[in-house]
C-alpha cells in the first residue's frame, strides 16, 4: 500500500468522522428543544455508527487511526517510521478540520467560527486522560484478543465514554483542534486545547504500559506485529 | 437467479423499507410530543434495522440494491447489463411508491398526500451529494473489505447519515421520488425532488471515482467480479 | 433433544420476553413524563435485546419459536408433528401470561388486571398482517441465507416494527392474548384480541408463500430441512 | 496467566464498569431536564457498550467475571479454586468501589457521599432475583451455545433489563456495595444492600439449577469444563 494511499485513507476518514461528530450535534441541538440529553444520544449514536464504518472501509487501507493519540502509540511499538508518522498526524489535523467545515458548509453556518465552549480543569483533564486511555486500552487488547472486531469495539467504546466521562470523551488530540473551530454543540474554547491534548497524550502513554504488562511476556515476539491496521483482516 | 425473482426482491425491499421509513416517521411525531429529536432517533433506529434485515434477506437474490444510484454504480462497473438496469430503477420506483402508501393505510391517513416539506438550497443539495458519496464509498470499499458485513455497514451509515447531513440523508433517487408523496414527517416537495436527485448521482459518481483511486491496480482484475450482491454469502 | 426439554425452553423464553415487553413498557412510561415516544425507544430497544438473548440461548433446543404463528409455519414446512406443535402452542400461551403476571409483580401492580387499550379497526389489523408477513420472512429467508444470523435479524426486525407499524407490532397470537391482561402500555382489549391474531395468522401465511417463490425450485429438497432452530448453531 | 495478571484484569474491568454505569447516570441526569427516561437510555447504552468492550478485553485474560455471582457460579461449577475464588470477589469489591470515585472525580463531585436511593421491599427484592437469574442463564447457556458472543450476549441482556426490572437490574453485589457510596443516578441506601445481594445470590443459584436441567446429560463431561472465561477464543 503506498503511503499516498495511506494518507488519502486517513483524509477521509477524519473528515468524515468529523463531519459526523459536529454535523450529528447541530443536527441534535436543533431537534431536541434544549433537552441536550436527547442531543448526546443523537450525537454518540451517529458517531459510533461512523467510526464502526469507517475503521472497517479503511483499516486495511491506513490502519484507520484518524488520531494523533493511536498514531504516536503505534509509532511507539515500531509500527511506523518518524516520516510517516508526521505524515499521518499532518493529514489528521487538516482533515478533521476539513470534517468541520464540511459540516458547517451542510447546514448553511458561518465556516469560520472559533469555539466558545468553555472546558477546562482538573476533573475535564481527568476525564480527557481517562477516555484516551480507555479508548488506547481497547485498540491494544483488542487487537490482540480480536483483531477483527476492533471496528465494533472502537465505535461501543466511545458511545460509553460520551457518557461516562465529564468532558464527552474527545479522545483525540486532531479532533480536539477542529473541534475548536467550532461554536455548535461539540466545540471547545481554543485556549482550552492545550489542556486537554496534554491529557490525552498522558492517558495515551499509560495505557501502553497497562497494556504491556497485561500481556504475557512470552508472547513479546508476537506482539510485535500487533497494530491495528495491520490486524485488521485483508 | 432468474430476473423476475430479482425484481420480486428488489420490489418487496424497496417496499418495505419506505414502509419503514415514512412509518417510523408517523409515529415517531405522534408520540414525541413536538421533539422531533425524538422523532428522528426512532426514524433512524428503525430505517437501521430495516436496511440490515432487508439486505440479509434480499442480497443473495437481487444484490438488494433498493436504489437507483447503487444500480447506476453497478452499471458504471458492468455489473448488469441495460436491460437489468433499467428494469431494477423501474421496480424500485414503484415500490417506493407502493411503500409510502402502505405506510400511509397502516396509520388510517390519506393515501395521496403531495409532500409539502421544503427540502432546497446548496446546503440542502450538497447534504444530499456527501451522504450519497458516503453511502456508495461504504458499498464499494465495504464489498472489497468485509463483504459479509455489507448489511450492518450500510445500516449504521444510515444512521449516522440521518443525523449528521442537514437534509436527514434521503440518499436514494427512488427513495426522494415516494417521500415526495407524503406530508408526513420524511415527505419533501415534489418541486424540490430534481435538485435531491442531481446533487445524488453527482455524490455516487464521485464515490466511484474515489473508490477506483484507494483500491489498488493490482486487484483491478478481481475488483471487476465485486459487487454488493454477489460478494453477500449465498 | 427430549420434548419436556424442549418445552421448558419455550417456556422460559417466552415467559421473559413478555416480561421484557410488559416490564420496559410499564418502566418506560413510569420514566418518561407522558413522552411516549421514549417510553416505545426503551420497550423497543429492551424488547430487541432480550430477544436476541433469548433465541441464542434455547434456539439450539426448541427452535426458540415463542410464537404460534411461527411454530405453525413449521408445521406447514413438515418441521414437528401434531402433537408437538400443540404442546408448543399451549406452553406458550400460559409462558406468555406467566410473563405478564411476573412483570406485574416486579411492578409492584395488580397481578390481574384485563386490558383497556382499544386496539382496533382495519388499519390495525393491516398492520398486524404486515408485521407478522415481516416477520415470518424474516424467519424464512434468514434461516435460508445467513442462519446463524437469525437472533439478530429477528431483533433488528423487531425493532422496526415496532415503529413502522400502527399497531407497534404484537406479531404473535401468544404474545397478543397475554397482553390482553395488562392494563399498562403495552396492554390491549381482550375484545381485540381475536382481530389481531386473525391478521397475524393471515400474515404468517402470505408470507410462507412469498418464501416459497423466492426461494428457488432446485433448492427444495435441501429447503424442506430448514427450520429456525435446526438452522442455528449448534 | 499468572494470578496477578488476571486480578489486574478484573480489577480495570470492574472499575471501568463502575465508572461507567455511574459516570453516565450523573451525564444522563444533568443532560435531560428531569425526564430520566432519556437518562435510563443513555446509562443503559453506555452500560451495553462498556460491557461488550470489558468482556472482549478482559475474557481471555481473568474470564472477565467482574461480579462475585459469577465468580461463585464458577466456583460451584469447580472453574475455579476458593483461594481464587476469594480474590476475584475482594478485587471486585475493592475496583468497583474505586470506580464510583473515579467518576465522582471526573464530574467534579465529592468522592465520599453514601446512597440516600431507597431501594428495598418484596418487588425490588423479586426483580434482582429475576434480573441475576437472567444474567447467570446468560453466561451459562451462552457458554454453552455460542461462547464467542457471551460479550454481546451479556451487554444484550443487561440492556433489556435495566428497562424490563423495577430495580434497574444491579445484578452483581460488587456493584450493589459500591453503588451505596453515591447520591447520584445509580445510587442505593448502604442499608438496602443486604436485601439486594442475599435476592441476587438467590437468583444466581436458581440460574445454575435450571441451566443444569436444559444441559443434556450426555454433554456432561464436557460441560464442566466450560466457564465463561475459558470458552472466550484465546
Amino acid at each position: 500500500m503506498s503511503l499516498s494511499r495511506k494518507l488519502l485513507a486517513e483524509f477521509l476518514g477524519t473528515m468524515l468522522l468529523l463531519a459526523t461528530v459536529v454535523g450529528s450535534g447541530i443536527m441534535g441541538v436543533a431537534l431536541s428543544r434544549g433537552n441536550d440529553g436527547i442531543a448526546l444520544l443523537a450525537n454518540a449514536g451517529a458517531t459510533a455508527g461512523a467510526l464502526y464504518v469507517l475503521i472497517v472501509l479503511f483499516g486495511p487501507i491506513s490502519g484507520a487511526h484518524f488520531n494523533p493519540a493511536v498514531t504516536l502509540a503505534m509509532r511507539l511499538r515500531g509500527e511506523l517510521g518518524n516520516r510517516e508518522t508526521v505524515a499521518y498526524i499532518a493529514v489528521q489535523v487538516v482533515a478533521a478540520v476539513a470534517g468541520v467545515l464540511l459540516a458547517h458548509a451542510m447546514f448553511d453556518l458561518p465556516l469560520l467560527q472559533p469555539g466558545t465552549h468553555a472546558r477546562t480543569g482538573p476533573s475535564q483533564w481527568l476525564s480527557e486522560a481517562v477516555a484516551t486511555f480507555g479508548l488506547l486500552l481497547t485498540i491494544l487488547l483488542g487487537a490482540r484478543h480480536r483483531p477483527a472486531a476492533i471496528p465494533v469495539l472502537v465505535a461501543s467504546y466511545i458511545f460509553a465514554a460520551y457518557w461516562f466521562t465529564a468532558s464527552t470523551s474527545f479522545a483525540n488530540p486532531a479532533v480536539t483542534i477542529a473541534r475548536s473551530l467550532t461554536q455548535t454543540f461539540a466545540g471547545i474554547r481554543p485556549m482550552d486545547v492545550a489542556g486537554f491534548v496534554a491529557a490525552q497524550l498522558l492517558g495515551a502513554l499509560v495505557a501502553c504500559t497497562v497494556a504491556n504488562v497485561l500481556i504475557p511476556t512470552e508472547r513479546r515476539a508476537e506482539d510485535v506485529a500487533i497494530e491495528a491496521g495491520r490486524a485488521l483482516p485483508k
